[in-house]
């Protein structure tokens, strides 16, 4: 009898979770004879036995759709929100994934699916992950699918924002995703050529800020842009005890409001301290949307075929991590947990610095 | 000796200006052997005197340029800010105007910018001018150069964000410029195909729309889009008046915060009153920039001809309309203080209901 | 009983075809309790009587993608293909039409589809059109979905070979479609600044293409850009009779090869009389390619919601003509074997030559 | 004195030329005091001295323009056209080299400049150089600028064929770029999904191929994509001697149509093998054009500033490699010469295979 794979996606979405899934399903039913079986809205389908079969059918034409076919939550095996009360579902779990006789479960997610996928391992499943996160932050791996394509998205939002800033004397402040990490903010500025980049990991001074624009301003540049990552503090508050923590963990409607007060109160700030008016906009959502790009599409087929070959060889309690043109698996309990920031040494920051970027501190 | 014209960009940029510049200055010059002068950021450039020559070469390769080479401002000639007051300035504009000898003066603008015009034109200057606005809402002309452009990356914002929120169950709320009146969120919402539409021109009830949210989540459709203009008002609000109305004119920051205030309180009683999860993402002046799409630019190339055209004709103070495939020129009386908005039984209005779409009345 | 309306696409796909079927399908479910049946691959799927339900999770999702979901082909009624023979199946076709007790049959297709649609209804069948093409050649509307689209991708090539065409010395000719008219190449020319237009209705005299790119060349311009139509014809070649004249109606491969070899030997007589080298880029089916612009997807809806509303009139007989904002049914008698050329005194055609753009002539 | 670092671009465009030369240019400027003299046309421009000063106001606003704005030639300095005859102008371009007092000279460029460079290295002269391509085919280096964007416009181009090929019933063959190599193929085949990809490293039997577009025909999939690499040779072909070696490496005229010419006989070869029509697109130079990428454009500021700190050190006569988020630098005497084929066991090929793509063997 041929095997089962057991496949979720869970997290925030991301544009490439549909090529992965084709380019581990395709593998595995086409290379090995194996059979895919889909759980819709990450472990929470798993929980509730909500199952689609993944057919050559299923599996074609998806490989450029942005989002999951599968579907996505954020709800966590041991922590699942159930008829009012937040419910420890982990046995239940267990329970299906063994009835359903699964050799495998694939969790496709970012920095908390791994955390969830190794508590699963260490009940005894055969968990593989792959690394999805607009982010950038999961460790162990060079990158994640889903970044370079939200990272194109941002830049070409800055490149508008130029073309428009231009022609008015202006601050626009442009808020980029990115959770607790600058990735995103910090590539996309380097990219759009933003004038002043913020980042989670260097926390700003916000005269230093009015000093950069003024200062171009003197020089007869118009106009300033500033990117900033939703997870940006300033001195100030990056002293003080975080009691928004666990909003930030969750992405949840609070936690994104209250992020961009900050940066519709950072760009109120830049307009009293330099009397410059300033326009803000908050891509949101956009830059988890759209067709994935093609890097990300080339990543996410190779960690997905790669994972079929793991499976295959019986290698479990791995994450399929990038690393150079091929992949490598990494122990789970070297990954859960853990948060890829910027080292403050890394070679874009000594970039960013190099052509001119104000980086708030 | 060859005439002299003079031009001058003015109000919000919009893709197509550099385009108009272009058509109006490459054809007075090959064409008649005219010269062009530019003045900088709107009417202020005309108090001011600071002018730039647009010959062969500066007009070359900027086609396909967002913004405006000549830089613009919201400055009126009868209500300038000069020395932290504000003045009548229209003699020393008058008085520029006769200095340079001018055969006409250019100006490229919206809906303010047409009101200016023809306080010019009672001055006695020849005027000429172009319908150019993200918004639409010029009076008169078919169309404006800039809201195609416009329309094109807000659908495709759309588009992204349509993609994502088929992954999760939520409300995603996209605000959409358009000023006083609907039709670019009216055009994007039907293009992108969101669920909800809410212009200035049919106030809403919110209540309403959160029945819409939730009949389509009964259904079983997981998420909603709402496409909300700038300008949108509910039902109750309709009904007040508007004590910052002066802030609606020109386009101030604090006009812009309170619009975007309302979108997030949208946002929020929509999550209240359905339970789910709401998103927003402000486009902001995305939607002025970047490249302009190839039928703004064919149109603002056909309306710089047609105005290079009316000035060798001496046709002057009037601006010239798109129409159909065309062009005519239209006094400036008939177009000045006019606002054109959607008519409630405009076909486009009629479409978006026929395919089910919620307009919130 | 609720009412049947067929539909079917036919002749080459274009960019809107979805949205159209989108909007005229749910709009006569859910405005008119009507149902819709698709036939497939054009009247080719009517004379198999290959159908399938359009219902509304059928027209879910459509909205922005490219071709047909229900198939396309160039098949003709009354000259059908069948085991190796041209038939007329026009009988069999109207028999499948009155088996189904279809209330009309909606066609969306181009200039020859309006032929096939009149012979239906001089058979005395419910026949409503709507004009689709990219190539903009269809008789009696304003425009036809699939052109804007089009003209963007094009114009966006054009842009592309521009910042590389600077980096070196040299032609660059793009080949754009448009079939016997040049509408595509004007606009994507016009939008894209090429230097060269060439266009069907204006043969060329390459000695004077040549003379343009010298005169660029001495001026100091290192490259020309030709945009070729892909149906021009050189002076020469333009008295001669057509002896392809069938390839040209029918789109097929043999007259797509002789028309690139055009293109190609365009690009090496250039070479030849100017020193130059050159390059050569085949758009091809690029052009009919990807989501519509969000201008055809709202005319594609319009037309379609408009559609209904005169199924729901019983006014049949006609094609849906867009009309300024609106539409306007128009008799298939005044459509049908009509194409719609550029005129030599078109307003573009007057803006290109003023801007300074060689026409070839 | 300040140090001044001479710079060229040298070879086929690329995109991110622009962005390298600001990075390099503003990092000298603004981090080490540093003047820039730039070289017009690649060595030819160093040949006859022909310059233009890269200052802060040249090298702002270039970030995101494609091409170069130094211009570029494929001309060597050892075999250099002057006067109708091929001369040795080494000893020129040493002594203007000498003559300007450069502290180094930068040159940009591909496989061909490494050559070149390394000859000038051998003479004395302090040399850096950056890889640039969109062939990816610079050996030692992770990867060039260029490649990303242009994989990204050749993967979108195959997107917008899939919509199309979907409503008929096809054969679409398109040619990617990639001189020698097929990296541009593979990746953008891969990313695009293209059921067949044909690369120089795999000679094909056309056979296979039509034997691999026979059985998706009869398993119901109407139409097949085949990507194929400019440099793609069918097994017969492979093993004669290239009579046209030389063409190769000069990307000439010549060269480039008897490219196409093979590309336009595979596709008429598969047409008469599967009796299915056929149709060809040429992305051409479309693949070299427009705006950067996000990552192209990361990639190039964070060489160009790492080029900075070497010259800064008085390293010289290396090329700086990308490897992994950094650079390293590589002893021109490993790169020149060398071409960076795709192995047979690369993981990208692997991948290709295991999601069912036919590579023609």
């Amino acid at each position: 009898m041929s095997k089962l794979i057991g496949v979720l996606t869970a997290g925030g979405d991301s544009p490439g979770l549909n090529a992965a899934l084709r380019g581990m399903g395709k593998s595995a039913i086409d290379a090995f004879g194996m059979q895919v079986l889909g759980f819709r809205d990450g472990f929470r389908g798993l929980m509730e036995n909500r199952t689609i079969r993944l057919g050559s059918m299923e599996l074609s034409g998806i490989l450029t759709m942005g989002g999951t076919i599968l579907g996505t939550s954020r709800d966590k095996p041991h922590r699942m929100p159930v008829g009012g009360k937040i419910l420890d579902m982990t046995d239940v779990i267990e329970e299906n994934y063994r009835n359903h006789h699964l050799e495998a479960l694939v969790c496709l997610g970012g920095g908390g699916t791994q955390k969830n996928a190794l508590r699963l391992k260490e009940r005894g499943l055969n968990i593989i992950t792959l690394p999805k996160t607009i982010d950038n932050d999961v460790a162990m791996t060079d990158t994640t699918f889903g970044f370079d394509t939200a990272l194109g998205i941002a830049t070409e939002a800055i490149d508008r924002l130029h073309s428009t800033a231009h022609s008015h004397h202006r601050i626009i402040v442009v808020e980029v995703m990115g959770h607790r990490v600058g990735w995103l903010a910090l590539g996309a500025g380097l990219a759009g050529g933003a004038d002043i980049i913020l980042i989670p990991e260097i926390p700003y001074d916000i005269n230093l800020l009015a000093e950069a624009v003024l200062k171009r301003s003197r020089s007869g540049k118009r106009f300033s842009i500033v990117a900033v990552a939703e997870g940006a503090v300033s001195k100030q508050d990056a002293g003080k005890p975080d009691k928004h923590k666990d909003d930030q963990s969750d992405g949840s409607t609070k936690q994104k409001t209250r992020l961009t007060s900050n940066t519709m109160r950072l760009a109120r700030g830049l307009e009293k301290l330099t009397g410059l008016e300033s326009r803000v906009t908050i891509l949101g959502h956009l830059q988890r949307g759209g067709a994935p790009s093609a890097a990300d599409r080339i990543l996410a087929t190779r960690l997905g075929t790669a994972c079929t070959d793991l499976i295959n060889e019986g290698r479990f309690g791995v994450m399929v991590a990038a690393r150079g043109d091929g992949s490598e698996p990494v122990l789970l309990e070297e990954v859960a947990g853990k948060v890829k920031f910027i080292p403050v040494d890394h070679p874009l920051i000594r970039s960013a610095r190099m052509v001119g970027t104000c980086l708030g501190d």
